[in-house]
C-alpha cells in the first residue's frame, strides 16, 4: 500500500541513521534522487549514506559525496529510491531490499515493498516525488537542486521523453530558482561524449543497412571496436536511438556483439510495430516502442531474422 | 523604448488588421510565435495575416494555418516578431519592417525600431514573451499551446541551452496544462531527421579529424553530398554543433563547401577559445562559443588555416 509524503517524512525522521540504496547500473535519477535525500537528511541531523552495488559512469560521478561509502554494508533503516523490485537493488544488497523501511519510486510496476512505500508512476523521475520529500524537510540549496535537476532532466532525456508533464517543468524551474548552473549541468549530461563513445557512433552508423523500403533499419557495435576502444556501457547508451529518429523509419534494431554469434538487440520502433512482442519471440521482452532480446548466430543470420520479424510487425 | 506587455495589447487591439512579419531563415520562434499570436488575435475579431519571405522548413509546416498568404503583401498595421532588425525582415518586407507599429522580440541587439516596442532578452524565446500577451488576450487554446511550445522548445535547444530559465520551464508548464501532445510535438521537432540529414551526418563524421592532441576537431561536408542527396539546409543544422560535444574537443570547425574552394566555417568551443575572435580575423563574426566565417582555397589548406588560428587562441 501506499503511504502519503508527510508519512514518508515522519517514517524518515524516525530513525537517526540510514541507508539509501540506489539500484544496480545506476541513471542519474537514482543517483541524483538518493544523494539528494541523503544531503537533506544529514542536515537535517541524521548519519546517511548512499550505496550501489555498480559503479557509478564518470557522467554521474559529481553526485556523489565524500562521507558515502557507495560499496559499503548498509547500517539503519534502509530506503530503496528509484529501486522498481528488491533484486533491482543487485546481489549484494537483495536481502536488504527485500526487508527494505522506506521505498520512494516512479515504476508502475513496484510492488510496494518496503514497509513503508511512496510509488508516484505519474511521476517522470523519482527526484520529482523526492523534491516533494526534501523541500519539506529543509528549504533546498544547490547541492540537492544539482542532485534532483540531474535525476529529473536525465529521466526524460531533458524534457524531450513523452513522460515529461506540467510537474516535471515546474520541478525543474523551482530547483532552477535556486541559483543552479544548467549550462554546466547540461553540457555534462547531454552534451559531451567521450572520444571512444563518438568513434563507436560513427562506425555503428557506417554500418546501418536499411531493409523493406527504409521502413526498418539496423547497425551493429562489434566487439573489436570495444574492445580497441576500452568503451564502457555509458559509450553506447544512446545510440541505439539513433536510426529510430529516421524519417520513414519504423523499426530499427541496434545489434551489440557481447561474444563471437551472439548479439544483445535492441530495438526501437514508432509504435506502428509492437518491439516487445517481437522481442519475445526472441526470449526476450520489453514495451512496444522499446525493446531487447538476445540472439545466436552470425551477423547477416542474426539480422535477416529480426528484420523479417520486424517486417511481418508491420504487414498486417 | 520599451512599452509593457498592457501598451502592447493596447496597441494590438487598436488595429483591425494586422500582418505579423516573421525573419528570414525561420526558426520554431518565430513562426510559432507570429502564428500563436496571430491565432489569438483572429480569436478576438481582428484580420490578420503572417508573412515571411523564406520558405519554411518542413519541420515547421505544421504550425502555418490555412489562411496566411505567407508570401503576401502586408496589409495593415505591421508586427515585426523575433525580428532583431529590419533587415532580418528579408528585402522583400524589409520597407514595411522599417515603418513597422509594434515588435516583439528577446534579442538584446534589437533597437527597439518600432513605434511600439516588447523587447525583453531575459527571455530565451520570443515565445515567452507572446506567451504573455496571448493569455491575457484570449483563454489559450491548444493550436496556440502547440505553436508556442515549438517556439520555447526549439529556441532552447528543448530546455538543454544555457538561456533556459525558470521561467522557460513555467511557460512549458502553462502550455502542456492546455493538453499538448508533447511527445508528438518533441519527436517531430527533436527526434526526426531526413534520410538525406542522416547521410551527410554519417559522412561528415568519418571526415573528422583531430589536431593539437584532440583539442581541435575540424570536419567537412561537400557540396557533392549535398547535391547527391539533395539536402536542404534544415539537413545540415544540428551537424556542427557535434564535435564541439566530444570530451576533450575545446575547439570545432564544420567546413562547409559552398562551392568550389568556398567553405562556410561554424566554430563552435566550450568557451576557451574565443571563436567569435578567431572568425572575425578571418572576416566572419559570432560569439565566443558559436562563430563563423567563410574560407577560400582547398580543404586541406582552409583546414589547417582555421585550425592553427583556433590552435593559437588557446595557447596563452
Amino acid at each position: 500500500m501506499n503511504n502519503t509524503v508527510q508519512q514518508i517524512i515522519d517514517a524518515l525522521l524516525s530513525f537517526d541513521t540510514l541507508t539509501l540504496i540506489s539500484h544496480i547500473r545506476p541513471d542519474g535519477d537514482t543517483l541524483g534522487s538518493a544523494f539528494a535525500l541523503c544531503h537533506t537528511l544529514r542536515k537535517c541531523g541524521k548519519t546517511v549514506s548512499v550505496v550501489c552495488e555498480s559503479e557509478i559512469s564518470p557522467r554521474y560521478r559529481f553526485l556523489s559525496d565524500g562521507e558515502s561509502n557507495i560499496s559499503g554494508e548498509p547500517v539503519g533503516a534502509i530506503v530503496c529510491v528509484d529501486v522498481a523490485s528488491p533484486d533491482m537493488a543487485g546481489e549484494k544488497y537483495l536481502n536488504y531490499a527485500e526487508n527494505a523501511d522506506i521505498v520512494i519510486d516512479h515504476h508502475g510496476t513496484n510492488p510496494a515493498f518496503g514497509k513503508y512505500n511512496l510509488i508516484n508512476p505519474d511521476a517522470a523521475a523519482c527526484g520529482e516525488i523526492v523534491l516533494d520529500i526534501v523541500k519539506k524537510l529543509a528549504p533546498l540549496d544547490k547541492i540537492t537542486a544539482e542532485c534532483l535537476y540531474t535525476a529529473i532532466s536525465t529521466d526524460t532525456g531533458c524534457f524531450v521523453y513523452g513522460n515529461t508533464t506540467a510537474n516535471t517543468h515546474t520541478s525543474a524551474a523551482e530547483l532552477i530558482n535556486v541559483g543552479i548552473d544548467i549550462a554546466g549541468l547540461n553540457k555534462n549530461l547531454f552534451r559531451t561524449k567521450s572520444p571512444a563513445a563518438f568513434e563507436i557512433e560513427r562506425r555503428a552508423l557506417d554500418s546501418l543497412e536499411y531493409f523493406n523500403d527504409g521502413k526498418i533499419a539496423v547497425m551493429k557495435i562489434s566487439l573489436d571496436w570495444i574492445n580497441e576502444l576500452s568503451a564502457c556501457e555509458d559509450d553506447m547508451e544512446s545510440i541505439s536511438s539513433i536510426p529510430a529518429q529516421i524519417r520513414g523509419v519504423v523499426a530499427a534494431a541496434t545489434f551489440r556483439e557481447i561474444k563471437k554469434d551472439t548479439y544483445k538487440v535492441s530495438v526501437r520502433t514508432n509504435g506502428e510495430v509492437d518491439g516487445g512482442a517481437v522481442c519475445r519471440s526472441f526470449g526476450g521482452g520489453g514495451h512496444k516502442m522499446a525493446a531487447g532480446c538476445t540472439l545466436y548466430g552470425g551477423y547477416a543470420d542474426v539480422c535477416k531474422q529480426m528484420s523479417e520479424k520486424l517486417a511481418k510487425g508491420f504487414v498486417k
